[in-house]
């Protein structure tokens, strides 16, 4: 059994952000896929899952990046899973470029529900004690609570389309991290490069479904804390980020990127 | 030198779109990154482009598909230089599924830009007639001429941000074809499959840029048109799109679409 899968990327012009690197959100498409692969790979992927009516759902992504790969670059991520509980499947990440070094880690959490009913289901059932790494270590930290703050700013309006949507009917975890990029204009990215980013999701959008789109800063942690919710104040998910500026690598402030 | 390049895809559950299947805008992505890499390897790429201080820039999309390729369904696109001359080059692409099968053709039309001066570069100083395939055939119609009818819905705003933008500072062709896409309502997707799909792209747009979308029927053709313009009415990019009912496969009117 695999317990630990590869996939290597090369990066096409056609595929880089306007700073000629992986975007954040293709990276965490990328990250899916490969757990999608692996999971495939070691049957607990889609087909199996459909057996017994349930189907992943992605709950939490954090990564910390040194630096993104850029235009033409090749790069690999490696999965495996740390553990499981009834509920949740911790599964972590590296990223390396082609000489081997690491240049990032992930962090994912993941729960099974029911296809019809959408509760959790029993992970004990799926999962295999034998595929669990417990050797292979993620150097970052795990990811937090995320607390909205009370000053942010004014909110983007966004109503989701048939384009958003993913297999599971609800929309895609790389279109929620797309609208929290375009939270920050093309500038902030140009000067500043985001070092760690986290995510975690906590209600499905349907399309045709109107979002507000916030940012603030959080000041305990100094991180750019952003979320989505609808009209009604479901909050879909609530994400915060970190960076650096790329001239000389020292952190920028939150409040700082806000008013760019 | 390799004159008929093949890419191997494998759709998996992340990648698809509500129907299950291959999203259109993922198609031309697709197409878009298996003409680069095959331009990377006949050395008429990125970095070569980028010493004449010149790049592909996309004009023209049309593809005709019987069926889109499924769930963890692998399939293939093929591609190949129809011919160029000194301002557009034709590529021409083919998609298979597993079995060796054509489920669809595609045909691209490029230009190369000047970096700085975004005028047109001569391309007889890049291209090879060694590279040029005339004895491969792409089975479908060339696109035509799209004219935006009079008659249109009302039009729907975007604002493009950091995530629409790629390598050449401005918007993805893939983000026009999602915009296109999000015209029509999921149900339309649900119950009709787009077989042909044409964009002609215009104009460049940049990040903040303002847009409205909006769809007609083209009455001589009976196709769903549509058009991304600029807020001073600039034309971005013009498409058409055909329908067929997924239950019984006969075409399905423009105007039909627009009453969903």
């Amino acid at each position: 059994m695999i317990t630990e899968y590869k996939h290597t990327y090369c990066l096409t012009a056609a595929q880089c952000n306007a700073q000629r690197e992986v975007a954040p959100a293709t990276l965490i498409q990328q990250i899916i896929d490969v757990a999608t692969e692996h999971a495939d790979t070691i049957n607990i992927g889609f087909q199996r899952m459909g057996k017994n009516s349930a189907l992943w759902v992605l709950s939490r992504v954090a990564y910390e990046i040194k630096r993104y790969p850029g235009i033409l670059e090749e790069y690999t991520i490696t999965t495996w899973i740390e553990g499981y509980n009834k509920l949740f499947s911790n599964r972590d990440f590296a990223i390396s470029d082609a000489s081997g070094e690491v240049i990032g880690y992930a962090r994912t959490v993941w729960m099974a529900i029911d296809k019809d009913t959408r509760r959790p289901t029993d992970l004990t059932h799926v999962a295999d004690p034998e595929v669990v790494r417990t050797d292979l270590v993620c150097d970052m930290e795990r990811p937090g609570k995320i607390r909205f703050p009370k000053e942010h700013n004014e909110a983007s309006c966004y109503r989701f389309g048939a384009s958003d949507i993913d297999f599971n009917r609800h929309v895609t975890s790389r279109r929620y991290v797309e609208l929290i990029i375009d939270q920050l204009p093309l500038e902030v990215y140009d000067q500043c490069r985001m070092t760690r980013f986290e995510i975690a999701y906590s209600h499905e959008s349907l399309c045709g479904e109107r979002v507000r789109v916030m940012s603030g800063c959080d000041l305990a942690t100094d991180a750019l804390t952003s979320t989505i919710e609808s009209e009604d104040g479901t909050q879909k998910c609530i994400t915060r980020a970190w960076f650096v500026k790329r001239e000389d690598g020292f952190s920028v402030p939150a409040a700082k990127l806000l008013e760019y």
